[in-house]
């Protein structure tokens, strides 16, 4: 498809974690954005593009939206839809062991496929266009994005009950082939849920494979102070001591941090992804976010999964994000709006590995959304990207494009299944195990 | 306007802070809720109606929509809008002294009306019908109200710099009295900005009037510090001590409270105000919420204005109370979703005095949302309650009805203006102060 965009405030990602909006046109052509400028001298542009014209399948008057990169949800569990709502206000552990372990036993072929595509759908209204994944049955998951036309990444969730080495390479080398739009980097769940033996034979795959490895770490100070009991170290420094992070990646949640971890994830320039709403919800602390950026660590958001958060939505983890750190450092400049939408888009674009779709650029691949300004949340214009991130909502999602293919306008959803398929199935599934 | 609403899912208020769902019928007659049932012997009912039959409007089919009671937003200053993202990421003082102020002092007859309207179009959009405001021009904000056939009810923000007793008495009894849409009750800025005689003549005139008293209540810890330097006493006891509180009322914001404090507001039956959003973005803190619970204080949610939040959005709100209530008490248990959702209706009417369009319940005001079921937020259906308020959001606000009028359905307003005109306004407001 060949769309042009015409009227738009195109928001441009700069190199200082900051924006620049301007008036103007965005042409993607198949899933490429190959022109980005002011609509003036299309003659040129057309010579550039070495095409004599364009014949458009759409083009849309984007007069009152500001088109900006998609959201990059950084950790997630896509799947874990069927449990939203089943079991919260409940302490972490009889959460965790009496509800949610109980029930994914219970999962059956297909489910997670079919799951994920609620998970999905719910990014789209959020103006998410790719996400990171971490569950049960890879295949699955690269399958129902594939399906979709969705971007996803995944990692490993292997620990010493669920998947296996050899499981974890073939996962890395089948996701990584099944499509263009799914991708695996190495990880398992965390520290506290596996032996050093497997965390050693991930260690000398991602130096096989030079992959980058990702896991929870930090989340609760109990799995710190247990680390601490078994190795003597925090969960960041056994990694590090194992060898993990020969060619990046980082960590989930990362709340419990001291001066050491913060200069390990410093020096191998690796990324602390913050799940607000999560560790709200399940009361386990508030990420050292303003520390990170101090420290010039990279950072990425993420929503983490629907059974603990339990919204999909990269706004209400934004406004979290500043709004938790402002509290944390009794500062209420602390982590400015820029910094935040940044940390939402290349941010995290940056731990996926999706430098082809991180911003918009002549190029790349076209994964962009359109926010609607003719909204009151959204006026007046004092600033687009405080609104944004103050005061914007999923409602100002207007349309959501993933690699070229809009697969989200205006409440309608364009990803090969009726949405009402979709609800009937995940209420099946979660209706069989009550 | 007849109204009937049939298929729906009924969300009725219990005594004990819980909710009930059945599915059914809903009428509207006028302003008011004439019938709420299963929609069986119907003969019945309009006998007891004493009517043959009625002529609807409108018949609207509610299948897969929640119909709940409209949110009350208990503390806000609606007219702020203009001041949305125009001045953020900066320390409190000098936001309030060199931003926010200078900008106010600039406003000129007839913008807070049309100001507020901005703010009542984002209010029913998050399915809130009726806001608590306090802001510089009580007649002003109830025209404005009046106008879109809006419920408001409003404090004063009188002070050692703004408006006077004489006022304060004028403005309340011109406002009772303007339209059934309109109500005022007793109030003042807060100690910190007013000095002792002016709180005596607050106190003197709720005796007179036997009116409840308002105020911003310990808001940051440097307020608290500060009042009890000038009287030895927090703000809740210097009220106290003043007389203030014979006919009820409470405060705004609540955040830095000691055991005598929680002893007054429980003793006098105040109700506590809690405004999370503002309290994060300004720095300022977290309320004590589950301690208010446990000495069963009631409790109601407001956005604050646009200014400090910057949103005015009910549903970040409602997470946010329990989010910032279990990490504060390290607690994935504390304030579960049906204390929130109870906060948000029936806890904001209490404080409002709003106790005839609470609840859905026959000869109670038509105050009402439709909350659309069929987005992947709301999938699966696991628990009602629970959806709306950890994974709902205003993208599943498909209906606000205020006063037995529809003022919002689908994205369009229908509040006598156009919105374009109310978001050029506000863009001309503020751009003649830049």
């Amino acid at each position: 498809m060949n769309i042009r965009f015409y009227n738009g405030k195109i928001l441009r990602t700069k190199e200082n974690h900051s924006f620049e909006i301007s008036e103007g046109e965005l042409w993607v052509k198949g899933n490429k954005i190959v022109y980005l400028g002011d609509g003036k001298d299309l003659d040129g542009v057309y010579q550039r593009l070495d095409e004599p014209f364009i014949i458009w399948d759409r083009e849309i008057d984007a007069r009152g939206y500001v088109i900006m990169p998609g959201f990059k949800n950084a950790h997630t569990h896509s799947a874990m839809t069927f449990l939203r709502s089943f079991a919260d206000d409940m302490p972490l552990k009889d959460w965790l062991y009496n509800q949610i372990f109980p029930r994914e036993a219970k999962l059956m072929p297909g489910d997670i496929r079919h799951l994920c595509k609620l998970g999905i759908m719910e990014y789209l209204t959020s103006g998410i266009t790719a996400n990171f994944d971490m569950y049960l049955n890879p295949m699955e998951i690269a399958e129902a994005s594939a399906e979709c036309g969705f971007r996803t990444v995944q990692t490993s969730g292997l620990n010493d009950f669920t998947r296996s080495l050899s499981l974890l390479e073939e996962d890395y080398r089948i996701v990584n082939e099944m499509s263009e739009l799914t991708t695996f980097l190495l990880g398992f769940h965390g520290e506290y849920t596996t032996r050093r033996e497997l965390m050693e034979g991930v260690a000398k795959l991602a130096e096989k494979l030079k992959s980058p490895v990702w896991l929870h770490n930090s989340e609760t100070e109990k799995e710190v102070k247990e680390c601490r009991g078994r190795y003597g170290m925090t969960p960041t420094q056994i990694t590090e001591a194992l060898g993990m992070y020969a060619f990046g990646g980082g960590g989930y949640h990362c709340i419990y941090f001291e001066e050491k971890d913060f200069e390990i994830f410093r020096n191998r320039g690796l990324t602390a992804v913050t799940n607000p709403s999560s560790n709200l919800k399940l009361a386990s602390g508030t990420a050292p976010t303003a520390r990170f950026l101090e420290e010039g660590i990279s950072m990425a958001i993420g929503t983490d999964g629907p059974a603990s958060n339990n919204a999909l939505d990269m706004f209400r983890e934004m406004f979290l994000v500043t709004g938790l750190a402002k509290v944390r450092e009794r500062d209420a400049a602390a982590v400015p709006a820029e910094e935040v939408l940044y940390m939402a888009t290349a941010g995290g674009a940056r731990a996926m590995e999706l430098s082809d779709c991180d911003s918009l650029e002549e190029g790349k691949f076209a994964d962009l959304i359109l926010i609607d300004l003719n909204q009151p949340n959204m006026q007046p214009e004092n600033d687009f990207v405080k609104n944004i991130v103050y005061s914007g909502s999923k409602s100002n999602v207007a349309l959501t494009m993933v690699n070229g293919r809009i697969l989200y306008e205006k409440g309608e959803f364009f990803i090969g299944i009726d949405p009402k398929e979709v609800y009937a199935k995940a209420n099946e599934i979660i209706g069989r195990m009550k």
